[in-house]
């Protein structure tokens, strides 16, 4: 075999690449001829997508595998464990096998060339021959263990890139998530819910960074540390930590029904968490390289974090509901609900738009798509033919099932399949610890400082399950292994994946007797529980109204009298709530159905997704001053103008009326100037029974 | 800036790999710090990642213009185009634009790197200052373009994979075709089908490499070739061109109800050419290193390719319906039809491993796909929830939808995207007419012969409209960009571009005033058609009955009497079919539905997917002798064997019998020992008229 040297020069405009073009020499056997070349090359590539397809084929086995699982669970009304944590068991499993059990001989997939250059780009170009073949950069391979490659190929052949979870995987939970938001109950809790999700997350944040800082500390005075650990990767532990998962503990509660404010404060907090989450760690990152060395605390890169937090927050904000509105805007304007199978596709198409922009523009595509979801939900939905509607909600549980059940199958799988383990108990111990107190830190103090101003008290009882239900899922999981190239990541990594478990098994299968325990009332039905609530805290609504209520009254006239009927076909129409001058406008924007379909609008609810009248209702639980009278004004005589100063207060004060008479679901077309003046007779003050007959389900 | 050379030397096991294991060396500037390094590696993935994003966006932007166009056109009732050859109209604009009108500056995301090695592996791990990244093969750049690089980097980012069609997009489009195969008209003219789609595809495939063999030796004498173009490379050709898109015509096909038995032999042909095509075109493949260099004649390779595409073809033809026969088995003795979630997963795994598992084994995942397909349509489906028979149905229908046109506009787009066109007129016209000549060496010469043999004549209408339907379409585009590496392959991939558009565009525009011009009735009731035919090839029924029957009595009598009652809750119960001695066995496998459901089965009916009692008198059209006394004798007396010499011809007589009168829809419940003797009075042939109330739509 001759060393035929072989040099291979290319020259860049771009300055910034000179380091990475380099030249390298041909080092190798140039003994075979090129049609053999080729067809040994084409072996290999098919050899490698056999290999991959067999790998899919295991996590598909144990997706079916989990789902049969899944089935006999609830035929025979297993609740210990919930179907997440039945697939990590599965996935445990499955990586004990490959770990231990199987052999693979060395296959001809198991190539590996080894170039040795000083730059890793995204696109590596290999000339064989004469031919080029491009390179994409798959990630990192754990650092030296170069050695050890070949002899777990097959174990590093089952791990997927990380970035897969973000891309593929996690858009749909969240968008799920988003998608199915019990608005009403969502928004009726929204003060506490942000206060936990932004507050209490940043606070779970810094005291589980602080602690694992100290614990860190110690463990490297005892000599128990084995590679660098800065104060950033304790602050970036404890926002991957701080991330709670809506999916175990919330599917138990939808079947026991529990109260309904317990539901909405949790789930409501998970799905922003993620996304406070997910935006906080970035922060972080990007504050790491201002300190480049020193590694030390500055208040400017500290600043800039909080800047790029900010910015990145509100910017991928922006953009789900911006895409929310625009796919709004196409159902309305459009007939496309003539043809659902367009409209379903359309519907799904924008919805991954958001998230693709989002990313395009260097933005978090999660949390654009959880805002899009909320937004279509509350606007777009509206437009939808019922078929669609349908299509949507069944597609997206769909892919939420899959996607979630995969992961964490997954999670198990890792917790054997990945080769970088630094399990490091002194940590591990540390981190849970941290965990349990950051949570606590989060939850009982802002409880208290919550219950000062809300009518409606957190009671201590659920401020135990809350406390006992953060649970820590995909979202955690995603972000600990996205990367995991240093000692610190690694030893995160590890740490993430045991919170991961035993919060899924020990206090996801725990909280049926927790709930038993705290003696939550379940079996609640949401109608009942709202007469109830409304007897109690009747007194004091009137006192919290104004502190609290008026941004949320302001955002209910602008989107009842302009979004609504701009998006959708139903509220009053435009030419009614804007002033005179955009007259040829508002009558351009408003559809024919705002006149006919106004009433009849409110009734096409589903259990999914909550309606205009929901809605409604769900600020009257806020603003709402019950009228006596029953009277009803018929507010469609005269143009009235926007949200002007001294119109705002009568607006309000018919808003807040028109709530209540909606929130006993006796839907009056009160914007409507085609009907004529309607007067309804209202039940006494101050128990109106709002009916609810339908059941929450996720 | 100092070089340091480094070398890294791995050690195999495998002695097949010692070519691919070089040594390299590093040559490069090692001044950069290490952190510098990471960061700046970071930002190239996180470049690259945001550019793939852009890229996405671009085509889920293009696909929502297409519904839009769409709804626009179906709105307006226009009919002159299709909604795929909309979405490569945009795709074309779009092409256009990137290609002509962006100039993107040099970022920092296209890095290109060269090692010149002597292999390109899978796999490839570049030693990055002691780091270890993983890189792996995407493809092969074009060939000696390696200077243009750069240039052209906007226009091959656009540029996916061309295993991406193989793997992601193909395989929905072909099991929505299996799934929504209508079955009765299928085996109605199965024998045609299968003529056309077996015979027709190989001789299309060799008129076409043919032809295209003289036009390319024509060139090289002219000088007008530049560079190999083989034999073996004609007969590629002439498979991939042979394969015949079932969309474009079938829609509008669908929309003017065409004739059933038109649409039945169009679209049966059309989904099994596929399969045909994909599988001849890799055993021509697998002919061509044999071959090697000589690429002349030789009779052991031939038969080597006859071999490969036997095993391969029924290789993945079991595989798909051994899944589909799992799947049957689960969703039959599992309760999983109590959660159609579950259960839409579980159907959708399994089909997809289907797939995966053909893969991994080595055979065609789309082939085994395809006849996944068409079992669970035959039986799953009906052991299937209502609800999740719409949820799958709508599932893949919406998969299938974005599958298609991403993959239409991406050929538009690559028309002006693909950077290695080669367009050669003479090639271009010679192919153009051999394509033609392949068709018609297809349907004429075959329609005589199967007229010889048929009832129910082929008319020469009939035969210039699926002369003239032959569009191509995502197959023959998939097949030829698969491999775009030698200047053949470019040519024919550069040709196969014009064909589709040109069929699509031309012939699929053209169809409405196609089926006018010859007379073809549209407007058709499948109703009224079947009873016309019945009329009409009475009398030659019994003439082609014994030809060419057989093979499907005996397969229907096997599927009615143990298939259908093994793997749905329909048909005869095992326990009265199976013989004595396997009674036990019969009792655990028989549910108990098969006894109460039989005749209720027979009507849960819908117009995707016909049920048993359709299939059954899809039977009725080929075997049935009509019994003039309408006597019914009841089966369940006494055991009887299975497919026995001396039973057959009894069992014929009786399931042709209960074939006529379920072809009435006069359910009878023959086979039930519960059910007391039933007799009813039939019809008098020959004329049964067969109640089919259902529109018959894709």
């Amino acid at each position: 075999m001759g060393f035929t040297p072989r040099s291979f020069v290319k020259s860049s405009k771009a300055l910034l690449l000179l380091p990475f073009l380099l030249t390298l020499l041909l080092v190798g056997s140039q003994g075979e001829s090129n049609a053999m070349d080729n067809v040994a090359t084409e072996r290999l590539a098919e050899e490698s997508h056999r290999q991959d397809s067999a790998n899919l084929l295991i996590f598909i086995m144990l997706l079916t595998l989990t789902i049969l699982t899944i089935w006999l669970f609830k035929h025979r009304r297993f609740r210990f464990i919930h179907e997440t944590g039945l697939a990590m068991i599965y996935g445990l499993l499955v990586g004990v096998i490959l770990r231990f059990g199987v052999h693979v001989p060395q296959s001809m997939s198991d190539v590996v060339l080894s170039c040795a250059v000083n730059a890793s780009p995204a696109t590596l170009l290999v000339n064989v021959s004469g031919r080029y073949y491009e390179y994409t950069l798959r990630g990192e391979v754990s650092r030296g263990k170069g050695h050890q490659v070949q002899d777990d190929e097959m174990l590093r052949k089952v791990t997927f890139d990380p970035e897969v979870f973000f891309n593929i995987l996690l858009p749909p939970i969240i968008f799920h998530a988003g998608y199915s938001l019990k608005r009403r109950h969502f928004f009726r809790n929204i003060g506490s819910i942000l206060a936990y999700a932004f507050m209490g997350t940043v606070i779970s944040c810094f005291v589980i960074g602080l602690i694992m800082y100290g614990v860190v500390s110690f463990m490297k005075v005892v000599g128990q540390l084995g590679g660098d650990f800065f104060f950033t990767d304790c602050l970036f532990f404890g926002a991957i930590v701080s991330a709670t998962d809506p999916v175990t503990v919330l599917a138990i509660f939808n079947e026991l029904k529990v109260d309904v404010d317990l539901y909405a404060l949790l789930f409501g907090e998970s799905v922003l968490n993620d996304a406070v989450a997910i935006v906080l760690s970035s922060s972080i990152v990007a504050y790491q390289p201002a300190g480049d060395n020193s590694h030390s605390f500055e208040a400017m890169a500290m600043l800039k974090s909080f800047g790029v937090f900010l910015g990145v927050f509100s910017g991928s904000f922006a953009l789900g509901v911006a895409t929310g509105f625009m796919t709004a805007l196409v159902t309305k304007f459009t007939k496309l609900r003539d043809f659902p199978l367009l409209e379903t596709a359309l519907f799904f198409l924008m919805s991954w738009s958001t998230f693709l922009l989002a990313e395009a523009c260097g933005f978090t595509g999660v949390v654009a798509v959880l805002f899009c979801g909320i937004t279509q939900a509350h606007y777009t939905f509206n437009n939808l033919s019922p078929d669609s509607q349908d299509r949507t909600k069944q597609l997206f549980e769909l892919l939420n099932f899959l996607a979630e059940n995969f992961i964490f199958s997954y999670m198990g799988l890792t917790l054997f399949s990945f080769q970088s383990h630094v399990f490091n108990p002194m940590f591990i111990v540390g981190a849970f610890v941290a965990v349990f107190l950051g949570r606590a830190a989060n939850i009982y103090p802002l409880s208290f400082l919550l219950n000062l101003g809300r009518k409606n008290k957190i009671g201590s009882n659920v401020q135990h399950v809350m406390m006992f239900a953060g649970l820590r899922g995909a979202m955690t999981f995603a972000l600990s292994i996205r990367d995991t190239a240093t000692y610190a990541r690694q030893m995160m990594f590890s740490t993430t994946l045991l919170i991961v478990f035993f919060t899924v098994w020990i206090c996801g299968g725990g909280t049926t007797p927790m709930l038993s325990f705290m003696s939550i009332p379940v079996g609640v039905d949401s109608d009942q529980d709202h007469s109830n609530s409304a007897v109690l805290d009747g007194s004091q609504r009137r006192n919290t109204k104004h502190e609290s209520a008026w941004p949320f009254r302001i955002w209910y006239n602008f989107d009842h009298n302009y979004l609504k009927p701009l998006l959708t076909h139903s509220g009053p129409p435009l030419t009614a709530t804007l002033p005179a001058c955009c007259g040829p406008l508002a009558r351009c924007l408003t559809s024919p159905q705002a006149y006919e379909n106004e009433g009849q609008l409110f009734d096409d609810d589903s259990d999914f997704i909550l309606n205009d009248a929901s809605v409604s209702s769900m600020y009257a639980d806020v603003t709402v001053s019950m009228d006596a009278s029953g009277r009803t004004i018929n507010r469609s005589s005269g143009p009235r103008g926007g949200p002007s100063d001294e119109g705002l207060d009568h607006e309000l004060a018919l808003a807040e009326h028109e709530v209540a008479i909606r929130g006993t679901r006796l839907v009056l077309p009160m914007d409507d100037p085609v009907e004529p003046p309607t007067t309804v007779t209202l039940p006494p003050p101050p128990s109106p029974p709002r009916s609810e007959p339908r059941r929450h389900r996720l």
